[in-house]
């Protein structure tokens, strides 16, 4: 199975003054294609910071995600950070600047929009279908915006270039119980299913404590067997559950 | 200044099931404190990739918080990783007991419960106002649960046993307008304000472009400054803006 890290360049989310939502757009993505999620980093503007993530995920991951800092002003540092990760040098690409000058108007192309033109040597455009500012992918990393909505409006294309494995999918039991009344039980349900990862995770609602039982994996069929399982458990319990 | 990292030990972020608030959360209350925080790792319930993460972070950072797999089922295992990371065995602690027995009544105390008395050896335990099941804090590293609500009750606790610095506090200016209209100057203003970090954080709202330009740092004064370094320039540019 392939893998894949994100890493979220950007203050604004180290300082809890925005709430990503990006990891968990392409954590769906990536979970269709069969692309594994492994891991994500989220750290601040700072260039040796950045070099070192980047050089650290993509020798360990097969697909690199950043997202945030290719924009126009002095906090955008995404791009010079990722031409020092690889040792190359950031040169204006003319399709890009096609881009900007049809989106802006040719007289508006000003010096702080040039710089959206501009990517690390040898990277292969992401067109950008909402605000012109082109994404890019330099071997196995994808360079993304911050902004959600750009972001998405790059998904599709960025689909294409990933590989499609089988389909990580999910069903969930919610039970209402403590998961401490079923531990025991579902350490072995899990030891008897080792084609799925069972995840256990309470919750409370309405002063109530509950626990959601999912069940992930790739075949349909093993997905369904522990479901299975974990439900005879719940019934044998009396306990009142619902599978999603 | 202090700086913390928080490690999310947890399959359901990764997978996108759920979104995470935590970071967000601990984000705000550190900022408060005056400590920064520079980095958040979201990874697997995996043991070497949790070892190896604790130990990384806690060697850089002032502070480390991991959220997630102090539960009782068969995918918590944060605390036999923080034992591993740190050289030492788990042992039942003797007051996590006791809160235990007297939340679930000393009948019900099942070998799944138990577990979540157990913590790593020479740890101080954080207490669980909620649920009983206590975090703990070893060194440097507090391991807290992912649950946002129980997370949220041990606060104060963990907030007793922080220093106290200058509180990081920002102001926005919501401008309408583009970035890239503003960025050379936006340069110059950040340059001439090195006691603030200035972020531009372009949006999308009702179609119309804008952007928010955040002024953060421990110094009012200086916050105040490049505050009204921008609004001098947005009213130079009759660009419509607030303050907050």
């Amino acid at each position: 199975m392939k893998t894949a890290a994100i890493l979220i360049i950007g203050n604004e989310i180290l300082s809890g003054r925005t709430r990503d939502s990006n990891l968990q757009t392409l954590a769906r993505e990536l979970a269709i294609k069969g692309i594994r999620l492994d891991e994500v980093r989220v750290i601040a503007d700072r260039f040796t910071a950045i070099v070192a993530a980047v050089n650290a995920l993509r020798a360990s991951h097969d697909f690199v995600f950043t997202t945030g800092g290719i924009g126009p002003t002095h906090d955008d540092i995404t791009t010079e950070c990722l031409a020092a990760a690889f040792g190359r040098v950031v040169l204006e690409d003319p399709e890009a600047r096609r881009c900007l000058t049809e989106y802006y108007g040719a007289g508006n192309l000003n010096e702080a929009r040039l710089k959206m033109a501009c990517v690390v040597a040898g990277a292969s455009l992401i067109a950008n279908p909402l605000s012109a500012a082109p994404g890019f992918q330099i071997e196995n990393v994808f360079v993304l915006p911050g902004v959600p909505k750009i972001l998405e409006a790059m998904l599709p294309e960025i689909l294409t270039r990933l590989p499609t494995g089988a389909t990580i999918a999910s069903q969930t039991v919610t039970a209402w119980l403590r998961e401490s009344e079923i531990a025991t039980e579902l350490t072995a349900i899990q030891q008897s299913h080792p084609a799925v990862d069972i995840g256990s995770y309470p919750f409370m609602r309405e002063e109530r404590f509950g626990t959601a039982l999912v069940v992930r994996g790739t075949d349909a069929a093993a997905r369904m067997a522990a479901v299975s399982s974990i439900s005879a458990l719940l019934r044998s319990l009396q306990a009142k559950f619902e599978v999603e």
